[in-house]
Formats: C-alpha cells, structure tokens, sequence
C-alpha cells in the first residue's frame, strides 16, 4: 500500500460529505462514513455541526469509538454530549480512557451516574482515577497521566532492554523512563533514544539524567505549558512535595492548554467566554453575552451622561455634536493597541515588576507622541470640513489630552488588574473604552463650553 | 544531587536579579549569572527587557550560546539582535543552528554578510541550507528540520539495534525512524518505542506503519499545526510530490506555530501585527500602530458625516446628540462578540461552506433576540432619565435595528473576508465597527427626524 500523503482538503470534504449524506437522509451511509473516519476526525466532524445534527450524528458512532472521540472534544462540547448519555454507555465509553480525560468526565457527572460509572471500573483504574479527581482543575495534576514507565538506578541497560521487551507497548508519547528509588522518589530520567545508542553493560545510574526538571503537581497549568514551550519538552515527570513520582504530562495536553490561553484573551477582550460552543443553540448563546452588554450599557450610559452635563453647548452648536465622536473613538483604538500588547506580555510572563514602570513610560511616550500626529491630522481635516478654526483647535486639544491618556491607561490597567487578582483580558477592555470614552467626551465637550459659551 | 524542582518564581526572580545587578553595573556579575542560565531562560530575559538593557545583556552573552539562544527568539526580537551581530559572529554563532532557524536567520541578513555566512560552512551543511531556503515562508518546508534517521525496509531489527549503537546520539524529539527505498521515497515509519519492545530478529518492513502519515513541503504551516494537534503527533516526516523524504517537523516548531496563531487573532483584532515587541523603541512603535489609526480616522469621520446630515435634527434637540453614541457603541460589542467567535471558528477550520449559511443565520436570530433584550431595557431607562416617551420609542427602535445589524455583520464580514483572502481579524474589527456605527447613528438619528420634525 502506498504511503497516505494527506489531503489538505480532507476535513472539509469529509464535513461536506457527510452533510450531503445526512440531508438526503442516507443514514446507513453515515453511519458506514462514521465507522472508517478516524476518532480525531469525528470529534471535528461533531464539533463542526449545529447542535442538532451533532446530536444524530452522536447516535450513529460506534460505541467503542465514544470514548476516544470525547477524549478529543472541547469541554462545551462534551458537556452537550455526556449529559444526553445513559449510565451505561458512559461506562463502557470511558473504559480504557486515559485518566485526566476520565477524571474530567467524572466531574461533571450527576452523583448516581458517577458512583455507576467508577463501580464499572477495576479497582486499579479506579484508584487512580480516584487520585486523578483529587487534583484541582488547573494545575498539572489535572493534566497528568500515571502511564510512566519507572526503572530502578541500580540495574543495567541491558536488562531494562529485556524487560521492555517482555513488557511490550509503551504508552503514547514515552521518550523518557524515570528512574525511582525504592519509595518511588524520582532520581532521574533515562531518554529511550539514549537506551538505543548506549553500551547495555552500563548501569542505569551512570547514564540517567539528573538534571531532569520534575513539576510540581500542584504547579498552574499555564505555568506547565510555558516550561514545555521554554524547553521543547515532548514529556515531564510530576511529583509531590516529597519527591515521589506521580505521573507525568505530555506535550498533546499541554497544546490545548497553550491553545486554550492564547484563545481566551481574543475571546474574553471581545466579552465572550472561551468553552464558548460555535454551533451551540440560540437562547443559551444570548444569554451567555447579555453579561458583557449590561456592562457595557452602563458604560455607554455613562459616556451619555458625560455629553448631558454639556447639554447647554451642544444645543447651540450642532457642530459640536457631529464631531463629538471622533476623539472617543480614536481614543479606544489607540488605548486597546496598548491593551492587548500588555496582555500578551502579561499572559507570557514577559512583564513584570521589573519591568512594569519602563512600560508605562514607554506607553505614555507612544501615546503623546500619537496624540501630537493625531491632533495635527484632525486639525487640518476640521479646518477644511468646517471652515473654522476655533472647532480645529477644540478637537486638537481634545485628541492629544485623549490619546496620552489611552496609552497611559492601556498599559496601566491590565497591570493593575493583574494586581488585584481580576483577569486583565476579560476586564481589561471594557475599562479602557469606558475611560477613553468618558475622557474624550470630557475634554472636548468640556473644552468646547470654556471657549465657545 | 537531589533533583531539579521548579521553583515558579524562577524566571521572574532572574529578570528581577539581572536588572538590580545591571543598574549596580556589577557586569561582571551579570555575564557569570548569564553563562550558567539556560538558553531558554537567557531568551526569555532578552525579550523580557527594554531595547537598550537588551544589547548591553546581548553583549555579555558567551558567544557560543548565542546560537541556540537566537533560535529561541520570536521574530522582532531576532532581527534587532541579528542586524548589530558582525558576519564573523553571525557565522559562529549559526554554526550547528536548525536548519529552519538558520535559513530564517539568513533570509533577513544583507546579501554581503549571507554569502559571508554560507562560506564558512561545511558543504553539506550549505546544500541544506540552500535547500531550506527555497521552501517559503509559513509553509511546511519552512518549519521542516533535515535531521531525520532514514533505514532500510529489508534489514532485520537487530541490525538496526546494532547501527544506532555505532551511530550513536539521536536528534532531539526523535520518536520515529522512516524507512525510506533505494530513491529516498517514504514507505513508512517505525516508532523507536517498537524497536525497544519487538523481537529483534525480525524484519524492519514486517514492522513498520505503512500507514503513517506525511506531510507534502508545500502544505500551509496552519495547516501543519491543525494535523499535529487533531493526531496528537510528536514528529511527523515532510515528502516532496514524488512521495521523497526530505525530512521531518517536530512538535517544538508546531507550538510556535500554533502559539503565533492563536496571538494573530487577537492582535490583530486590536489592530497590532503579531510579531510586535513588547519592549521596541518608542518612535518605531508609534509609526507602527500609525496604520491602523488612519483607517479608524476615517471610520470615525464617516461616523461624524452621518451625524452631520442629521444636523437640523441635532440643532433642535440636544438630547438626541446625548443619547446618540448608546445605540453604535452596543452594537459594536454585540458585533464584536460574534466577530470573535467566527474568527475563531475559521482559524480551527470549523467553518466551511457547509455550515456558513447555519452560522450566519444562527447569529442573526441571536442578534434580534439581543436586540429585543436590550430594545426593552433602553426604553425604560432612557423613558425614566429623560421623562419623554418619544425619545425612549426612537432609540430602542434604532437599538433593535442595530443589534439585528450587528449580529449579521459580525457572522458574514469575516466569512467575506476569508472568501476575497483578507485576513478577518485584521480587517474584521475595523469593517464591523464601522458598520455598527453607521447604520447605529442612521437609525437613530433617521428616525428622530423623521418622528420629531
């Protein structure tokens, strides 16, 4: 058989497929089309489709199959499929599932289900599941596996090779096996590709690593997916406070949480939140942003009741009122430039008190600097657009005053957020616009009463 | 010795010592605590400091480290390094580079010092290089390392066993060896976890994956990243269109991939390019956020000279210019969330042809729904602040106009964009806001007139 050179196209026609095959109602077909697509494939398949059809599409996968393809769903999604599951065919789903997924699983069940469930298991499995439930969401416990291959330092390479060979299959992703002492303390680890090159004679304690970085297993999963970015680790050993080897993480579920970070600034700085489901139904998604509306109607109310305490200028001079909304504008535009910078740096650790002040000043020195090109800009545009140059001179003022005060704030709000334990990505936004709003309205509106009434 | 624990802190106390040591100017001290950092950690100090702080420390680093620590940069960063860097330490300092990093490296370097560079390599090193500099940037050629261990289908394990001993190390995140024919063509692959488990006499073509996957050099690198992540891979081999081995990408160039991203979308959507510098000089920040300034600039004036047709309107009635900035700036959240979300979707590849249609659909059934909510709420509020019933009529009448607008704009601006090969979360935010705003102060200032003169 020839080597399966990939499609790039491949998901896209299967999704297109599929659909076809659905709306003419070729069931027995889909059901064939489920069957051969590999697990990764159907979970995008699901995650692709209307609530509806993910719902039939569920129905027809093979049952052996479930366990795998919800391994590989995102939590929304999963969420919508667990809950439509009866006890058993969750049970026999989760069989053989690796534990942080099956742990996730039994968190979000309904107690019965969930005693059912874990009664269905071994008591092997269900010990370590058990384990797995008592590391909080979050942290590297959450994320690690206890498939490691541990070794002793005293023995030879040439009897590890016999052994693995008795042994069989390693788990997935295994590059390195940990050696541990008699109390299962890590010592150290061995590289498998170090096994293939080595002299067998030597013993193990002459050729381990121990040096071998081991995370905490109470470590901050976002802390764990930066160490592995840092150091191109494909696998790292977890430990407890006393040394003892509890498991290990491997790169598959650090990109999801790398993915999972990066994804939650874009999505919280437009006010949704990040297991939102794409194809999720209509009343659940607008109830899930009216949040992110309410603020920001007070916020919009506010600015409104800037413009209200010059209701005296604004009725003499309509002129005043079409330009009102240019230097808020541009205020918010420059301000969130700054903002989802600082974030970043923030989300990648690259600021911090060290650094934090230089930044400010920066921001600041780019926001001046920004308000004296602006204010240029929209002085000649007014002058020409209306004639005369006490209106120029207002908006001018207004612009340089609005957009130092965006890049002192886009820098200084994510920080103090971050200080006060308040997530900058979510709050960050609507902050800055509401400030770049209230300021820009203030100082052109304010500006405009002390020279024109 | 005991083992490694990471401390958390770690990376923040160094940024911390290295600066309180560099503003004592204890340089001495500084290039000690610098030669016993790892180059990860040297990297991430190096982005984490303002431009000046980053030359001094650049001067100080040991000269052979400079190499793995440039290839451990992001973009920006890279090239400010690299451009102070003479041809003399460029070429040292490239030596046993990557080939990916080292053709980044000489893609940006002046011609004069490229040639310098390549001369001082070996000329099978150099063969390499040019080879990697032909594939273009973001595809899989580009992320593709030509460090792959190729053997034959015909040999027993043993052998093999026995040539990887010889052999010695191997490169680093191997965890497949390709079996390749006598022209190069992949046929497959065996994983080295196989090789320490099955029996050893025999035969490397009874044992190999024909099924494994490859990907073709000319494959986008999103692309590349989607498959890594969907197949959980830890390598995965590159061909040329004959079916050719030209060599591997590994999962540590994946989560760059991945990582730029997912930081795209969202600097992008604020209006910033993604291989910005946190801590860049000041003038060439401020010319580079310039761009997006003007395009609001206009957005805004075009904003103002709906208003300005409203202005006999506006003359009259004072509070409709205080009311009138609500109704744009709830329809530029509401957009702004669906705008998100799509993106998102796009970026997954979750959205294709055959659920656009649904998705915008979807978003606009939200978007009315939204717009009765918030319709509703605005009338009592404006109704009980302002004590008049036809201003309270007037602006939910433009509110629910408007989110209905929002929630289609925010579903097919991007699907558009995509379709015409612009990128939706750089273009997408600007084109929805000024929509939103448009039809916002349209509406509302429309229907004042039409109802109150």
């Amino acid at each position: 058989m020839a080597l399966d050179v990939l499609d790039t196209q491949t998901s896209e026609e299967q999704l297109l497929q599929v659909n076809q095959a659905l709306s003419s109602g070729m069931f027995v077909h889909v059901r064939q089309m489920l069957h051969h697509m590999a697990c990764a494939d159907v979970a995008f398949l699901l995650e692709s489709s209307p609530t509806k059809t993910r719902m039939v599409l569920w129905q027809m996968v093979d049952h052996d199959q479930q366990g795998e393809i919800l391994e590989e769903l995102p939590e929304d999604v999963k969420d919508s499929l667990i809950s439509q599951m009866s006890a058993e065919s969750l049970a026999s789903a989760t069989a053989g599932m690796d534990t942080d997924d099956l742990a996730y699983i039994l968190r979000s069940l309904p107690d019965s289900v969930y005693q059912e469930v874990l009664q269905s298991m071994d008591t092997q499995d269900r010990h370590r599941v058990e384990q797995a439930l008592s590391y909080p969401d979050d942290t590297a416990g959450s994320l690690m596996n206890t498939d490691t291959v541990a070794i002793r330092p005293d023995i030879s390479v040439d009897v590890i090779l016999r052994y693995l060979r008795i042994r069989g299959e390693l788990p997935e992703a295994t590059d390195t096996l940990y050696v541990v002492d008699k109390r299962d303390k890590l010592l150290g680890g061995v590289a498998i590709t170090t096994l293939l090159t080595c002299d067998p004679n030597i013993t193990i304690k002459k050729l381990m690593n121990q040096e071998l970085e081991a995370i905490p297993v109470d470590m901050e999963d976002s802390k764990v997916s930066m160490l592995f970015e840092r150091h191109d680790w494909v696998s790292a050993p977890v430990i407890d406070n006393d040394g003892k080897l509890l498991g290990r993480i491997t790169i598959d579920d650090v990109v999801d949480v790398i993915r999972e970070d990066a994804e939650h600034s874009m999505l919280s700085m437009a006010g949704m939140e990040d297991d939102v489901d794409t194809f999720g139904p209509v009343f659940k998604s607008t109830l899930r942003r009216s949040l992110w509306l309410t603020v920001n109607l007070f916020a919009a109310l506010l600015a409104a009741s800037v413009s209200s305490m010059f209701e005296g200028t604004l009725e003499q001079f309509a002129t005043i009122a079409i330009l009102m909304t240019i230097v808020p504008s541009m205020g918010g535009v420059a301000g969130n430039q700054t903002l989802a910078l600082v974030i970043r740096g923030l989300a990648l650790g690259h600021i911090g008190d060290s650094n934090a002040r230089w930044l400010i000043g920066k921001e600041l020195a780019i926001g001046f600097l920004n308000g004296l090109i602006w204010a240029l800009l929209i002085f000649v545009v007014v002058w020409l657009w209306k004639g005369e140059v006490s209106f120029a001179i207002l908006i001018s003022g207004a612009m340089l005053v609005n957009l130092t005060v965006a890049g002192l704030a886009g820098a200084a709000i994510p920080l103090l957020l971050k200080k006060l334990n308040i997530d900058p990505a979510l709050a960050g936004g609507m902050a800055l616009t509401t400030i770049t709003d209230v300021i820009g309205l203030f100082a052109f509106l304010g500006l405009a009463t002390l020279v024109l009434l």
